[in-house]
Order: C-alpha cells, then structure tokens, then sequence
C-alpha cells in the first residue's frame, strides 16, 4: 500500500481541438490514479476557476488494485469542463492513491506531452 | 483546504518570441496557484537572477476558491522580467496555496510543454 | 546515500510504434532508477491495469554506486508489458534508491518528452 | 530561505547533436540551483552511470541571493560528461537550494522539452 489520501493539481487547461481525430490524438488532460489497497477508493474531485464557484463534487471510483487514467474531457456530471479555460482540481479519497497530471497538446501536427506528480497531503 | 505557503521555482526562462501570434500561442512561463480556502491569498513574490539582485517583490492576489495561472511574462511592477533570461522564483503566502510551473515554448513551429509540481514548505 | 525504499509511477503507456527506428527513437517509456548506496538495490517491481490483476513482480537489481534506466519495453518476465495500454507500476527496493519517470514519444515525425520525479514513501 | 541541503536527479542524458547551432537551441540537460540564502552555497556534484565508477566530485558555486542554471554540457573538471550516455546526479550543498532539472532535446527540426522539480532531502 503506498500514497496519500488528498491530491491537488494546480495547472490544468483542456486545449480547443478536433474532437474527430483518433482519441489518442485529440489533446486532453489526464489525473493517473493509482489505488494498491484492496479496497475500492472512492474519490471525491472539485474543480476550481479562476472566475467563478468551483465545480463539483465529481465522484469517481478506482478498484482495488487498479489503476484508472481519468480524462477530465470525459467528466460530465455535475457539469462538463470548459475547453481552453485554465482550471485547478483537488481529489480526496477513502484510501491511500498516487495521482500523476499528464497532458497531450495535439493541436499542432506535433504532439507536446507535459507531466508532474501531484502535489499530496495526509 | 490543501497546500503550502511558501514555494519555490528553480528553473525560469521566457523565451524571446513574436509577440504578434495568439496569446495562447506566445511562448510563455506560468506558475499556476491554487487558493482553497475561504480566504484571499496574498502573496509576495521575488525573482532571482545569475548576475543581479533579485526583482521584488511582486505582490499577487488569489481570491478565496480560486486558481490563477500567472504569466510571469505579465509581471511589470515594480519591473518586467528580461526575455531570454535565467531567472527562478521564490512565493510566500499567508493562507496554503498549491503552485505549478509549466512553460510553453512556441518559438518553433511546433509548440513544446513542460511542466512541474514546485518546492513547498511550509 | 540518497533515496527512498518504496516507489510509485501512477501513469504509465507505451505507445504503439515502429520498432525498426533506431532504438533512441522508438517510443519507449523509461525508470530511471540512481543507487547511490554501496550495496546493490534488490527491486521487485509490480504492474497494476486498469481492468486485470497486477503483474509481477518483476526482478530488477541496480548495482552498488551504479544507475539503470529501466525500459518498460524491455520487461519479458512474468510476461511483456502490452503496448497502447493504460498502467501504473509500484517498486519496493532493499536499499534506498531515487526513481524518475520518463517518455519518449516517437509516434510522430518529432519527439515528445515527459518527465517527473517519482511518488515516494519510507 | 527555502531549501534542502542534499539532491539527487535520476535521470541524465546528453543527446548527440549539432554543437554549431545557436547555443539556446542544441540539445542541452540543466540543473536549476537556486540559492536564496545570504551565503554562497558550495555544492559537491557526483555523476553516477551504469556501468563504471562515479565521476567527481565537481565542485560548484552558487553566489548569495543567486540562481544557476547549470548545463552538465559545460562541466570539465574533473572530466566531461559523455553524450548519449544514461546517467544520473547527486549534490551535496553546504546552505539550503532548491534544485530543478530540464532537458531541451533539439535533434529534431522541433524542440522537446522536459522538467521536474529534483528529490531531495535534509
């Protein structure tokens, strides 16, 4: 079992682009979510704007001994994320994950890949 | 409620860019603060370079549940970041923030990304 | 000596690609594991999906004084790492050891690079 | 101040490249040493590789109030660092910095750039 039960990821920012090209390609942001327990971790996500209320709570769940690599593009309850708006997300969760942020810009014929560990507490 | 509240940005560089292209375009240096608490983040920011005192401070206001992407290329009181210029960065806030560095280099066709989770303590 | 004993990389992905490229430049997905004790690190290393049980553990040992940049390409036993695939990995070592994550991202005429500084614990 | 006084980056990597090119555009890995204390901070450098002894220790000053932008290119002392080789890094400060490691990999017609925040510890 390794990890911390609060994540926070301060950049995030889902490009404009061609939602038609194949997924792998469409530019999308990504929170990596590893859960080593035995338990499912229920994780709880807010989003924060810079001009408005945050949004949420999203409510996602990682199996036990499963890794999920979740799209911001794909949430959508309560509310979609607006594209190329900058926003910041913090997850807490009933056991112990490790979240890494990782984003692909396809907006140019070539790819730009960014990542970082999120920053944890507790 | 989730951060720290003094940071560090080892690594700065804007590079020297056509200022005519998109904003988002515009090769850039952004340090992304994330405010969680109920209250404003006030906070000072100092900029260190190779061969001069540092510049500052700068002081930058995140209101209460909200995220600011800060482009340090608009930073202009009490003076501008030199383009082209080694630099790194130095926040301290009265309330926990979380902070991330990302650039975006659009000097050549392609744009290139980079990205890291800052130095906290505190 | 520097390091910790137990590591996490919650992303994970090893592109499709064409695997005749020089070895440079094929996609691959790097752990760049440093030793800096002057005992050698014995690694098992496990492989979590996001729909099947983990796999592993796979046995790595990173000599003393001594650093390995670890393939996920390269890994054959209990089984190969499958391509185009999300996955997490966990290594646990007998000594301290420091763990970077890397990708190089050949699938388009120019590369992509990731980058981050592994989770870590104890 | 902010900092600590021992760092290690894991993964390290000269890429072959064109060394007539515009000194910003080849390809070129970087520590980012930031010093914000009132002394100058001497730091012992050790390189570590896979298959023969450390090299080092180079030694490296950081002036008071000062950052570095220190290109493993550019050490000589006591010998270079070769390219194309897999290696990793370790300093050892006598005050407080706060390190960060970046690549430019400028092969390519299109730049790739990667970063991190270094371990560190003490």
């Amino acid at each position: 079992m390794i990890g911390k039960k609060r994540w926070a990821i301060a950049e995030g920012y889902i490009p404009h682009d061609d939602e038609t090209k194949p997924r792998e390609f469409v530019s999308h942001e990504t929170a990596c979510i590893l859960n080593t327990t035995d338990k499912d971790a229920h994780i709880t996500l807010m989003i924060y704007f810079a001009d408005r209320d945050p949004a949420g709570p999203y409510n996602v769940t990682v199996p036990a001994k499963r890794t999920l690599h979740l799209r911001f593009n794909d949430l959508k309850d309560p509310e979609k994320i607006p594209h190329g708006t900058d926003y910041s997300s913090v997850f807490e969760s009933d056991v112990p994950v490790v979240i890494q942020h990782t984003r692909l810009d396809g907006r140019k014929a070539e790819n730009a890949l960014l990542t970082t560990i999120a920053y944890s507490e507790g």
